[in-house]
């Protein structure tokens, strides 16, 4: 893991302690929450000290292996308890769908050396653990990579909420491309959406860019439309939560409303995922759900009332943004141009044997 | 002032004692602050229990009033006593253009009596201070009439910030439009920006549409656009702080995104406002400076800091929403269509007209 610098690193794992940023004291304070046993990080990943599927992956690997450290006893009971834990830890959130991904990946690489020592079983453990953590770290190497390649020296860029290091091992998604220009000294500036009603934007983006000493300033969310038409956006670039095979892509609220903006004022518009964002199921963005979230977290901040009581809310998390509105979707293997339906479908062999030359 | 009904009246005048609806304490709790004093109305104006230039003008004439209210002496004396009393009450937000202007109003029309008797004149205080009242609420409701028939039965229509009763004398700008239609029984359904940073929509504009019994829903800034897109807004309505003599119409920030995304979805833009508010030094909005406001709007809320200690902000006030995008601007005398530039114009003559049978 040396050679894999990232820009700060919200998952810490030193001498069989596993450190997590606690994001829920962010940006006020930046405390660290020590996990010792299983117990201590299916608490962390329960309470939401990580948020983020790929960091909440990487979290439960680590978990596992805190699980089974300290067991003694026979092989047999060894991949008992293994199983038992992988089940724990898979109930502190249901629906995060990385953190399933980590249990059973674990689980498997056990299963083929079922005939190695208890310790050397351990050692597996913890190997796999550290390989996703790389794994995640590449892949956003590389999105940062490419991404980095779309804009010129002195670009102003925009972001909405945060597709950051902290979801992720450290170097995020949309933030990746910001990371990696940064790291080629290509000079840039960044405005951030502070991204209502969570705040995703004021709270974490705001910090990772402070940070890692990136020149940006925070907008509230109304106000990137009268900064475009200023002439002072030179293009945008935002993460994603699932894309359709024909480019249609679920984000954050407030995404579709930033993707029409800026097509209006001809600035373009860039999406960055990993390439698991793509949904094979789903054809076009209709069949993407959009889940609609609790009134409080617009009606309510720090426990105080915002709005008055009884007053009708509706909040959704996610739009979906045509794909007619995106200039390219950046992803690890590389920067997919439209029409989407053929380039998409054109990467997944890629994909497929990068994936492969990352696990060896 | 008994035929002049208003959905609610946050400006009250009885029995020598004017209440103000306090606007700070909004929309947890209704609070009435009793004024019995210049003194009084001068903290209430500087404190901001009342906001809203129109609100504040009128607060002001009752509080001129309440300032010679007990006077006793010659009239020599009073005179004197009413010049104090009208430069200590503009000194309460120097800013603000409504309050030198009802100030004035009445000492000019003191200024004409002068040969009366004390009585008298205290008399006429009070009289043209309702009378400024009564204006505001003429002007406010034959905005609301003009503009309820642009809408057909069962329309679904957008607003942002608060151009409501609240900032008035209880009819508002862009809201007068609602009222009316209520009172003329169309149905209709109003969708309310939150309108950061300082939710004026959430705040007062929901508090508003909730008293009054209108349907409606909140939603933050960043949620419009993808309620256009499903085809859930028919129309957008807002106030003016300025308009230009092109109609170029600074409002509060995030109106001109809002009017992008009217434009892109074909769906009529309408601004709302009184035609104190073209500006006949401006020639395009070119010539409409941006206030730009404390950071800490963007970074704290209810004293709790949201983003990272010394993250940059960028905070403006208001945005300028080109001609272009604007369907109509409801005032007053009527319902300006495009171009602007020979509307405006040919207005100005009715608005004269008007103002002097509103004052008869």
């Amino acid at each position: 893991m040396k050679n894999l610098k990232v820009p700060f690193s919200p998952i810490r794992f030193v001498g069989d302690t596993l450190y997590l940023l606690d994001q829920r004291k962010l940006p006020v304070h930046e405390k660290w929450v020590p996990c010792r046993s299983s117990r201590d990080v299916w608490k962390a990943i329960r309470n939401m000290v990580v948020r983020g599927a790929p960091a909440i992956g990487i979290t439960a690997g680590y978990g596992l292996y805190l699980g089974v450290r300290s067991f003694r006893g026979t092989r047999k009971n060894f991949m008992k308890k293994l199983f038992q834990e992988g089940r724990y830890l898979d109930s502190a959130r249901p629906t995060a769908r990385n953190l399933a991904y980590a249990v059973e990946r674990i689980l498997q690489q056990i299963a083929l050396h079922r005939d190695k020592s208890v310790e050397h079983l351990k050692k597996i453990t913890l190997t796999e653990a550290k390989a996703i953590h790389n794994e995640d770290i590449l892949i956003c190497r590389n999105i940062g990579k490419h991404g980095a390649k779309l804009f010129k020296r002195g670009s102003r860029i925009l972001t909405h909420c945060n597709a950051g290091g902290l979801a992720t091992s450290g170097y995020g998604t949309a933030l990746a491309v910001f990371y990696a220009m940064k790291e080629k000294k290509i000079p840039f500036f960044v405005y951030a959406d502070e991204t209502r009603p969570l705040l995703q934007g004021a709270r974490l983006t705001a910090w990772e860019l402070f940070k890692s000493k990136i020149p940006s300033t925070l907008i509230c969310d109304n106000m990137a439309a009268s900064l475009m038409r200023a002439g002072k956006i030179d293009g945008v670039v935002v993460g994603a939560d699932r894309i359709a095979m024909n480019g249609d892509t679920a984000n954050k609220i407030g995404t579709y409303g930033v993707a029409v903006l800026a097509h209006v004022h001809k600035i373009p518009f860039y999406i960055a995922a990993p390439s698991t964002t793509f949904d094979l199921k789903a054809r076009t963005g209709k069949d993407i759900p959009i889940e609609e979230r609790p009134h409080h977290e617009v009606s309510h901040m720090h426990g105080k009332q915002l709005a008055p009581k009884g007053m009708k809310i509706f909040n959704p998390s996610f739009d979906v943004t045509p794909h007619q509105y995106i200039s390219g979707i950046i992803t690890e293997a590389g920067v997919l141009k439209p029409p989407f339906k053929r380039s998409i479908k054109k990467i997944q062999k890629i994909l497929k044997w990068n994936l492969l030359k990352i696990r060896v």
